[in-house]
């Protein structure tokens, strides 16, 4: 056992889906959670994944392992709640899309006796709150951790075992570069396919109707990503502003040039690019990051 | 038995899953197909969906119903090499993803005793060829018919009748608004996920590895749009270049105006834009053109 008491600060997706793995893998004696959110910690409290309790500081008090379960946004205000009643040397971790922005809040109000590692599990649906949580939601997937130089690596040592103990794979990097990787690799994928939702939603002579229905010509793929949490996208576009729009940038650019061979009528531009990006796909299914059946093997229904 | 005989012109996912659904329901006594590659030939042979012809001419003999199941670039010479074959009283239909385009090449050359009505099967994966089809491909997915003002109503409602029996809902529209919709729900959402891989297959800083790895986190959905056929594709925009140009520059003109928020950090207006687009998944899950299950139902390798 790597902690004998986690902590869990926020009831979300996430938070819900780290209860439910510890729970499955046994990996600890006492997990403790809460939520800003009275409904929140009831409708936990009634699916009975951890001990809900009411306040931060009941939740941290003890705790070997407190891990910062809240949209980017809030971790700062909540970080600065919990500092006063963190155990000496107890580690802090996160799970936010965005790492350098929660590094520079946290680290420089750091307690002196705690060690905090940022992470971020690369793991999710596109359902939210406590009764959205899986016990296999981290299976296979990566998480990342940004330990700084000064990390002890018998510490890190400990989360890297917490990550895999819940069926992840661990990866570590540094914060600036899991922000531009994660840009590419979901916060620019995030950002396009609630605008094509958004354009879809709005288009003048065609109707809500007529989108629904032929949504399965490759649209209804975008609305999975696009039905996300708002408040969680709001605050990873305003913490990674700078890393979002590099991608975005060169998305624009790349979707200009394709634009321009529609426009001139360049099918054999359009051919040789629309041919280069399958191989991708067979790579992530050989990496066991996503099913080879076809349509993603979703049910009919 | 609404066709005695039916006649599938190509043998990829599409015709060889309009075999299968045939075989299914036992919709007709006889169904020829053929392709203009050998080797498609001869594996749709062996998988026994049908019974394989070499020639186009023995493929439309005596045919009741011809279905052109072929690159929406490849259906105009199809059409004039079948055309002298086709038997009197005979309905010849097609499945590709544009219409107004076919309708304009076809219809001046159409065999008076022949009669054309255009069609489009709302359904497919990413994968092609013979080997991909499925029986079921069609269940409770529409299926887009666009008659003229001289399509006899009995000669439509055998058609209509045929499409139902292979699982799929009927619906009709004009030409010109069929390729509105779609450009909207299924070609800019591909244009668009075929940028977006195209840009993460490129970017200086991450490596392939990273992309593949971290792909869960929204990036490997665009990866299976983008892996569909790429000569369908380059089709499809040299024949819907209008609409496909009318719906990406809607597109660019939102993404732009969400990158100008994200410059602005205005976190009400990204809030409530991505607010918006929750209820539309909703209504394509409520509407069976979706499942609900998280993540797809998606299996975890």
């Amino acid at each position: 056992m790597v902690y004998k008491h986690v902590a869990l600060i926020g009831l979300g997706l996430i938070a819900s889906s780290i209860a439910l793995a510890i729970k499955r893998g046994k990996l600890t004696t006492k997990v403790t959670a809460t939520s800003r959110s009275k409904s929140t910690r009831s409708k936990a409290s009634d699916l009975g994944i951890c001990n809900v309790v009411s306040t931060l500081q009941e939740a941290v008090k003890d705790a070997d392992l407190i891990i910062l379960c809240v949209p980017v946004g809030a971790m700062e205000e909540v970080f600065q709640e919990i500092a006063p009643f963190l155990k000496s040397g107890s580690t802090l971790t996160d799970v936010g899309s965005v790492k350098a922005s929660i590094v520079d809040q946290i680290m420089p109000n750091l307690p002196k006796d705690v060690h905090f590692i940022p992470g971020h599990p690369i793991a999710g649906t596109e359902h939210s709150g406590p009764e959205a949580g899986l016990a296999n939601l981290f299976d296979e997937r990566w998480c990342i951790l940004t330990p700084s130089n000064d990390t002890k690596p018998e510490i890190l040592k400990n989360l890297i075992s917490f990550w895999e103990n819940l069926g992840a794979r661990v990866d570590t990097m540094e914060p600036e570069h899991h922000d531009l990787v994660l840009a590419v690799t979901s916060h620019a994928p995030h950002l396009i396919a609630f605008t094509m939702v958004g354009v879809a939603n709005d288009l003048e002579n065609v109707t809500k109707s007529e989108i629904i229905n032929y949504s399965a010509a490759g649209f209804r793929d975008f609305t999975r990503i696009a039905a996300s949490d708002p408040t969680m996208w709001r605050d990873v576009f305003l913490r990674n502003k700078e890393a979002s729009l590099k991608v975005l940038d060169r998305f624009t650019e790349e979707l200009f040039l394709l634009r321009r061979a529609i426009i001139k009528e360049d099918g054999d531009y359009l051919h040789e690019y629309f041919s280069r990006t399958r191989a991708i796909r067979r790579r992530i299914i050989d990496a066991g990051q996503d099913t080879g059946e076809p349509d993603f093997g979703r049910g009919k229904t």
